[in-house]
């Protein structure tokens, strides 16, 4: 397994794997590996010949006050993960190389970047979607996976792709979770056990607004009964709970409250059918934590029609 | 030759051309083509296998009140002279097909886009930016040629191309200019004889300047032999003259003065052998001219070093 710590060299070896006609795929990750970038190695390896990985802590995604510099890392625990899964290469590349002076060229999210985690997190969807771009270009990747516990990155990255036409399919892997059902984060190895039993309410609550919606209740509805399972544990503060359409990300509902995260003449309801997604954020502590379920909107109670 | 009407066409065009191994270079242009983008055609065809021209008027680039409703189009013309340079392929999309409904993703060029050109036109080099990389994009081409008349515009591509690491190689063509000398320009057609003739004033003004530079003088000192060469001619109104560094495009004097223009740090004098731009915009009647010229900084007047 190849390991190349700097963007130059990834584009000489990108040019090379080019002119061998071979494919490749990258799994872009900031490292601490779990299962959940373990299976998208897995879901992106029969669309490739080359399989990459890149580990990177992304500062421009982290705002002032944020996690960057106790994000956990173990890159040889990663490398050794990745040469499990027969991973071709791992780009690890250093900071100062990664934004060197005189770097001043942004790929700017649109509109749905500041809802939901960019409330809180002004420019993360920015720092993501620059990154991102980079790594694709340096790589010359035509298919990379990301996991869909990150909804909300997930959609922009695949309208960043759409948008600018760029030449890679963008492959999506299911959240994997533990047993809990917890959803996998690296961010896990924050919490306390106490506190990790007491994030459980996290999927709890979305799997309770999930159930509602597919038995047709209207979002609001929905969204009051997760509020409701969130509210039973004190430990944990929520941030936001939204129900959005998955196509366009419009807030159909949500606490806060904020009908301008969806687009001029989009309604608050759902269409019978429709692809939904409930998102949230919470911390525990001083951890922040995300997760989300996606669901088909059921008939409306009442219908007589399929 | 082939032409192709919208970016998915030319996306799965470019994925074939790519599966067959064959590097396309590509001249991106806004149509009505003149000498100087043939010259960009000739300069390109030895690095590429597969040359192709995109016809694009861009409406992101223009900003309101500006001149894309008459901007100068004719197709046919177009066609016929790509044919007549061995062009492989035109791209010539319809705008709907270039910005769809929902199209939210930009490219944000750092701070010497509200430079120069750029402070009169806001977003333009946003505009720019964003189109040349989506064409880069779905034509996957590995060179592009771009003038040096558009010297702002040439410099913030490369810089771009640096930055987000595309696998570009941006080839830079010399300014092709009339025997009067004026730069050509597919603007020039706006021009009555009267104002043609006035026109010459600018690139006058540019020579004089540029003279003063490689005799070593200061930037200030040629500036403002630009400007009085500038005042001679009535019908031109002068929008802008600089003295940049081509390095880092930082405004080493200018009219309207821009200290502002310059990193922290960069003083305001030339270093000996130091490539400078001088670049300037002026208006005749309705239409907006620019033009440039680079030269080397001369050693300076009573040195004894060479």
């Amino acid at each position: 397994m190849e390991l190349l710590d700097s963007p130059r060299a990834m584009r000489e070896r990108a040019a090379a794997l080019e002119r061998a006609g071979r494919r490749v795929g990258l799994v872009p990750t900031m490292g601490f590996l779990h299962e959940g970038h373990l299976s998208l190695m897995r879901l992106l390896r029969p669309a490739c010949d080359e399989l990459w990985v890149s580990v990177f802590v992304n500062p421009a995604q982290f705002g002032p006050g944020e996690d960057l510099a106790r994000y956990p890392r173990d890159l040889e625990r990663d490398l050794a993960l990745c040469r499990g899964e027969g991973v071709d290469g791992v780009l690890a590349p250093a900071v100062a190389a990664v934004y060197p002076p005189g770097f001043a060229t942004w790929v700017e999210p649109g509109p749905v970047a500041v809802r939901y985690c960019g409330a809180t997190r002004p420019g993360h969807f920015r720092g993501v979607l620059t990154i991102v771009l980079r790594l694709f270009m340096w790589t010359r990747c035509r298919a990379a996976a990301f996991g869909a516990k990150d909804a909300q990155q997930l959609w922009l990255i695949r309208r960043m792709a759409r948008d600018l036409g760029l030449p890679v399919e963008i492959v999506e892997g299911a959240t994997v979770r533990e047993a809990d059902p917890r959803a996998m984060s690296s961010r896990n190895a924050y919490l306390d056990a106490g506190r990790r039993q007491a994030a459980l309410v996290l999927r709890r609550s979305l799997a309770r607004g999930a159930e509602l919606l597919a038995a047709g209740c209207a979002p609001e509805q929905a969204l009051a009964a997760a509020r409701a399972v969130l509210a039973e544990e004190a430990a944990v503060a929520p941030e936001y709970v939204h129900v959005a359409d998955w196509a366009e990300l419009d807030s159909l509902a949500g606490w806060p409250e904020r009908p301008d995260w969806r687009a001029a003449g989009r309604g608050a309801e759902a269409r019978p059918g429709e692809e939904l997604v409930l998102l949230a954020a919470v911390r525990a502590g001083s951890t922040r934590l995300i997760d989300n379920l996606r669901v088909r909107a059921g008939s409306p109670p009442g219908t007589d029609r399929p």
